[in-house]
């Protein structure tokens, strides 16, 4: 039985160098809520990652990340434009919804990516006090969906937006994985794809508990005072700022990142091989596997059979549909041990 | 040029027994808030007709009755499951939403009719803290779309969402067109199909700013305390209570309804007599006509000639749907100057 | 038995000249939420009378006016420092709370006026983000405890709270009964004093249901919006502000209000001369009366004997405490009525 | 120059056991959200404890934890009774008002704990709908201002409360300092007294970053749907239960609260005996010290003089009041390095 599972990189272990930095950061008296060296060197890492002056906040969680976000981009009187798949929609418990007032404005995608098409063919009501008013564009990248956007694509969005006079905001919980996926540094799909404000995600790429929010418009105004009634102001926030550090330093990060997406890739190619050889049948993938998530069609039996020794979710229950999803700890053994796995799975079903 | 449009209901005037009402109402000095015998009388009222003991708020505004009505009937992590064209996704500013932090969870529908079998089609995650909860079941009667549901079909959605725990709400801002083209009355599409909690729509029908929120499931507590903070309880609560008990009196606001209804029903058979005789091009009406909405589809040259005289809303500009409401106040002549005033569009363009 | 009572001026009738602008509105079809004659010709006679170009938005309720307001004049980290007699505290159910998340910051005042040395008396941690920042003074004039702020006196909280970046709501729910008292017009104590939004209450001052927000702010955006997700966008806003314009027409409302005022002057004379007289006790009033309001205390079995033939509210019940309202229908025999009916019950207990 | 300040016990490092549990839980894959083995664990010790089945969720921050708290215990149109210092007014930017729309009821206190006579003076208004409903007592143990409820004092809180239908609230962000003032375990303070839903704060007492919401009464539903959307569920869990595990392992948890007491204690009797042999003026307290925090009143010209070296927090600027605070790894060599910084800054004055 494999020692790791294809439930959620947030199954993951916190990497040394992650926990190393948490210890580090354990000396004497530090000032509290982000008022710390720990922070500020945060803050001047991503701003020189940026090549601007950005405000950067360190936060505790990814949906508190998101909501952080929109709240600031958005007037009371906004709403969220966002892929129906939208981790906002289905994953966040209506945070957004409830906490700040922002209806979310869902737009079909088969592959969880919007497209400037998408949203053209859609009547917004710009200025008709009926209908919630589209003032905000969130995207994800990596998508809820695995896929990864360009920046070219990125930047057609953002430009739709703009001339429209919405903010962007990415949601960038996966962000590392998309960076390995691309192989692109954050400036190129964050600021110079004309992105306004967006999250790193650390907890899910070997941090115990730490998301930052970047805002790199600096007409977006009061975050500080959104984080903190958010509850997304760690008092001991110095351990949150060192941890995503971490994951900067050199890159590690991006390279934790690859290495996920790449335990993907194997997965599926070796039973891709499998089913080439007739020993399982063929692999029926719902999305374009582009990062460190896999999506499929399993038969119920099947997927049950596989359940017995691997822990993953279904997508859509309904329609047979589950996700697997690789980690930064997630070993070549480790792959072996699913592919194993799901080949007997496959033979006793 | 008509007296009257085609734009929506609340074009229209007050009716006179309504105006009268209000007159009637107003004799030196009543108890405010409520507090008052004409607010007594109407729940007296609605309580005889519903054979049981009813709550009845008079409120001031038909998303004022919805958002009380959901927010009563929904605890803090609930959801309303709504149709994907519901009034409460586009044309109430969000106000659900924003006001008690209930997300809205759309179900397509062609008609603007939820059936059992759209809702059993979706995963609903019960009891996955991340997905909002679906508590509430909100449908109008007749439908933003113009179409009416049976007492069988309310009874059939209110079966499968009280199997579920789930609350029943039904928006009826335009219930009496509901119960002239259902020729039932108001007990027969509400309490004894399985609804908790609905509202009667006054404003659309002859009022000036009159709709009533019924609690007619005894569970739902501290309506009186989310009317208030939620800003719809009036203090002259007598002149909006007097407004709705003179529609219900001798059945006013049905007869009302269905003079609408009928209106509704001249235009299309007048025009669609004139595209038979090939005067004007054949409608497309995209919903079938069922009460005093018409919705169809006309080209855009043809909506802005006939807009010259006739104001009506497009419904979906980039579809070039378009929908003429008829009006309790809306006369056979102004129906000829409708069909006069729509041929010579046609000719025209 | 007096016809008419003491308990509010929301207990009081629709004046005739309201009504008949009601009915006079009642003509044909009008273009419904606020896109109508009526209301522009609201606007211009607002702005004429301000000499700027302002915005009115017609509401339906007096904290509808208010947390309109208060939401359009504060970003979503502000607070709302009030009288700690506030409206907005006691007597909206927290409908600003509730509906747009804004703390109410109470400062002290024993006659419900705030001065700018209580102000300034007060550690307001500007900028410490732990604490709801105090962006917006919201003052009632007259005040909840019928006391009027002067011009003088509320240019001075401007001064104070523009000298911090606040702005200062007036919530004019009794606008008309303090310009009455003051002798003044309605820009000296608004747009002249430094009033950035206000509003115009019509209910109290023989209106069916009217309230209007003034925007006079041209930083203040997004109201429309606002008003109509907070519900107070009335669908026929032409009946709404019709009611308004026919108060403002020829200062019909301030003499309505110089009558309610004269009123409780002459009902609080009358009793002190009976008093003066012995055949009363001596009244204690607890508020210097100089508008519509009179506050006093009461020993409670004289408070219940006279309740017995006049409604009024307890104000602070364990401190014997109570309230008279005069409204503009309250007549001279209706003070005779109080007033034999005040020293009945004198001599009963 | 002292390692240590005085500023807050959030300033203070993890203890070296609980950052061992954090090790000691990286291992291999866990699942997510609670759904793990020290979840589990942390239930099932705090069910111990209290000798009940309790319901625990591990939450990031104290004011999450209060805001989880309080949203559970209240119905939508509750309001929370607190002590004018409360640290849910002045501390967490309006969280519990803006996100849950709980509007803050401040009973006057000068200690900070509530009484039932201070309540009982006052008229709640109770089924008035226009006065926000007392539904939720909530104090603080210890207090804010460092004093520390005895169980006879919360038990006869908890009676007046549960005698009228209110729940009762438990801050407990400092619980482990008040049990080691009390010395008493903390089912003696909680379920023992009637408190119906606490806080077990371990971030101030040697964590990094770790409360658990702690749910005694059975009739407090849906407090894991509330975490979620408040944005207080951790996906890696595991880390935040394994802390508070660590504090409540061998009383460890009291043990560090013991001491920082004892260093408040200490502090505060070395400067007395510097000024009882006339080296330094007499220090005027401003609250009796019973915990951790020291509240006095300092000239401003002594504070900023020991501000140089030891960071505090002014508690009242305008009134020259300031707050120290000690902490679980404060040493009797930082005390010495406080009071000789102390008499040296008084020496420089």
């Amino acid at each position: 039985m494999p020692e790791t599972h294809l439930a959620s990189d947030n199954y993951a272990t916190i990497h040394p160098a992650v926990l190393q930095a948490i210890i580090d950061a354990n000396r004497s008296h530090v000032p509290s809520y982000g008022d710390d060296a720990y922070t500020s060197a945060l803050n001047a890492t991503v701003s020189e990652m940026l090549e601007m002056k950005a405000q950067v906040f360190p936060v505790l969680t990814g949906t508190g990340a998101n909501v952080v976000s929109v709240t600031a981009a958005s007037p009371r009187w906004g709403a969220i434009v966002t892929s129906g798949h939208g981790h906002m929609i289905g994953d966040e418990g209506g945070a957004s919804v409830r906490l700040s007032g922002l209806p979310l404005l869902p737009v079909a995608s088969a592959d969880g990516k919007l497209t400037v098409d998408a949203l053209e063919a859609i009547d917004w009501h710009d200025g008709f006090v009926h209908t919630p008013q589209a003032t905000t564009l969130s995207i994800a990248n990596t998508t809820e969906l695995g896929t990864v956007y360009t920046q070219e694509e990125i930047r057609a969005l953002a430009e739709w937006a703009h001339s429209r006079g919405m903010m962007v905001h990415l949601d960038g919980a996966r962000i590392f994985n998309a960076l390995a996926a691309l192989d692109c540094d954050l400036k190129a799909v964050t600021v110079d794809a004309g992105v306004d404000i967006f999250s790193i995600g650390a907890t899910k790429n070997g941090a115990l508990a730490a998301e930052a929010v970047v805002v790199a418009n600096p007409h977006i105004l009061g975050t500080e005072y959104i984080q903190k009634y958010l509850m997304q102001l760690p008092s001991k926030a110095r351990f949150v700022s060192a941890q995503i550090s971490a994951l900067l330093a050199d890159d590690l990060g991006i390279g934790l990142g690859r290495h996920a997406n790449e335990m993907a890739a194997l997965l599926v190619d070796r039973l891709t091989e499998l089913s080439n050889s007739s020993r399982i049948d063929p692999l029926e993938l719902t999305q374009k596997r582009e990062s460190n998530q896999v999506f499929l069609r399993l038969p119920a039996h099947l997927a049950d059979a596989f359940r017995a020794t691997t822990r993953f979710y279904d997508w859509d229950a309904l329609a047979n549909e589950v996700r697997w999803v690789t980690s930064w700890d997630t070993s070549m053994s480790d792959v072996d041990g699913f592919v194993d796995a799901f080949e007997k799975a496959s033979h006793q079903v």
